[in-house]
């Protein structure tokens, strides 16, 4: 298979900051598109995955997967692009195509398991995937996404991964008019989630540790927002709402979010907390609640995603950074001193 | 309020076995029905209580919630029963009535919350509701099942919770044909899960930590059994139930069994194991799964799966027993050693 050898920044392991390194891409197959990358966000797995909090990380790491970026080559089979065109990668770039979920469009549970943008077996060319941390991506046609024009193009990164992540479990658990939704955390997640359940004709109730970030949630659409220390204000929203997405990524108590539920309400784990989280029998079984989780969303749905959040005039709120920052940016995206996503601007690589 | 004194089993202390003694019971007022007391299940739950498991205990405490019962008397506006009917009365014995809860028929969830049958504030007589360790209850005609009349009406008590405690959530998540359903532990509650999951019409797979209890399962009705220490086996059913019901009432790996789920599939607890349980974020997120509770079921529904039993012939396995061997039932149900269902035969208080 013929390769190209590009600019991108990766580590070699965990104990290492990010710098610049080669790669390989392949040049583009029969269903391939290549583009150029203009823009990517951070995202909070990025710093999971070069950290290996997971375990499992592939060194070396190219992380990345909230990809924007405008066509440079396609296959020759393929129909839905052409050189020029602006498109979005987000985290998976590939998956068996033939099983029932992915028949379904829920391509993220895939039955052979799915390609994540990073940190994958590569099918093509061996090793691991590399990803968005890059000079250009290249990625069959099908995990593609067509960008709206956004006026802020890089602003719009982070729905690539951020924006469906909330997006599909807000949708799933209906979000709309009548309903009233909790969102737990305001970082990347939740201040998108804050925008999108708005914009659904939900009732917004925002639930952060952060005194200061209470007049931002209501800023950024939330109808109401509560300090989570601030018992008496929470006791009045027991068994007040319909869902809670929660976005947090540490470990917390689930518990006090559970009981603020409906009857048949769930909480729904978006975040990625490395640690158990305890539940308490009472609280799931009293009123049929549940702990849900959701992971990102398909292809289609987040093609959805996109046009809605243009159509709604939704995009992240961003903090544009050249990659020479990037390392800098982990240790505060590791504090939570983010309002609320880096997004690199990836014209920086030729600094 | 005119009291009858009565014979009734109960303690003044976790430390102290179970004894008999004397109790009040008021005489029925308006919409009561009053019942002698035929036969009564002992239940998880009353060993929970009369330990303190939970806190909360309000001593002395005479357990019991699975009475079944012949009417001796009828209140005046009582318009449903009469005297000699067979009747039942499980856990809830009043609730507020006009909330949306009660309105939609789940009082188990009411906003006031519920009067259970034992170890509830009394509201007639003060301090706590005695249960069914006891000659007589009188219980207000709304909470009253009538109850069919069953070949084994000994083998029948267990019903009025055990048996709603899974038909409602089998119903809920809707088991029946096409559907795998999973069952966790084979004891009081799972065996009955065994029987109506089958009614029901679903393939039912049991995982049990007891290599004698697999056969059992499957002399029960189920379909499969497997031992969950069998980790080949196990990987068998790797993203293949719909749902499973989860009756442990232990601590346990709940991690396991959300692995075992497709995707929206939820294991839905309706134990109450004292302590909190450990969930994984992959576990809910990928295949966005649901860790979910159920709560014995709402008061109609408890009378559809009375008649649903009937018809379909389902009782619980039991070990009928005189009140005076209750304590050591007790020890013998927290060792696990009953099969399934220990029943009184509340002829033996007049012993």
């Amino acid at each position: 298979m013929e390769i190209k050898e590009i600019k991108a920044y990766g580590t070699a392991s965990a104990a290492q900051p990010l710098a610049e390194m080669k790669i390989k891409r392949r040049v583009v197959q029969a269903h391939d598109v290549e583009m150029e990358i203009l823009y990517r966000g951070i995202c909070h797995s990025d710093l999971h995955q070069i950290k290996n909090d997971f375990g499992g990380t592939m060194f070396p790491i190219v992380p990345g997967h909230e990809i924007l970026g405008r066509v440079t080559a396609v296959g020759d089979h393929v129909s839905k692009f052409k050189a020029g065109d602006l498109v979005g990668v987000g985290c998976i770039v590939d998956s068996c195509g033939h099983c029932e979920y992915c028949g379904d469009g829920i391509e993220q549970f895939c039955d052979e398991g799915v390609t994540f943008s990073f940190n994958s077996p590569d099918k093509n060319l061996g090793g691991a995937t590399f990803g968005g941390f890059s000079k250009t991506y290249v990625c069959k046609e099908h995990y593609v996404l067509h960008m709206p024009e956004f006026k802020d193009l890089a602003a719009a990164a982070p729905l690539l991964c951020a924006g469906i992540t909330v997006y599909s479990p807000l949708k799933h658990w209906q979000a709309g008019p009548g309903k009233r939704v909790g969102i737990l955390g305001i970082g990347g997640l939740g201040h998108l989630a804050i925008k999108i359940a708005k914009a659904m004709g939900a009732e917004v109730v925002v639930f952060t540790t952060s005194a200061e970030k209470v007049d931002d949630a209501k800023r950024l659409g939330a109808d109401l927002a509560v300090l989570s220390s601030d018992t008496e204000q929470m006791a009045l929203y027991n068994r007040q709402l319909h869902f809670i997405i929660d976005t947090v990524s540490a470990k917390h108590d689930v518990n006090t979010y559970l009981n603020l539920l409906r009857h048949d309400g769930s909480v729904v784990l978006v975040g990625l907390p490395p640690e158990p989280l305890e539940i308490g029998a009472f609280n799931v079984v009293m009123g049929r609640r549940s702990f849900a989780g959701s992971n990102i969303g398909g292809i289609a749905e987040t093609q959805e995603m996109l046009d809605f959040c243009f159509e709604h005039n939704i995009t992240a709120e961003s903090e544009v950074i050249d990659i020479q920052e990037v390392n800098e940016a982990f240790q505060r995206l590791e504090k939570g001193d983010v309002k609320y996503r880096f997004v690199i601007d990836m014209a920086s690589l030729e600094n």
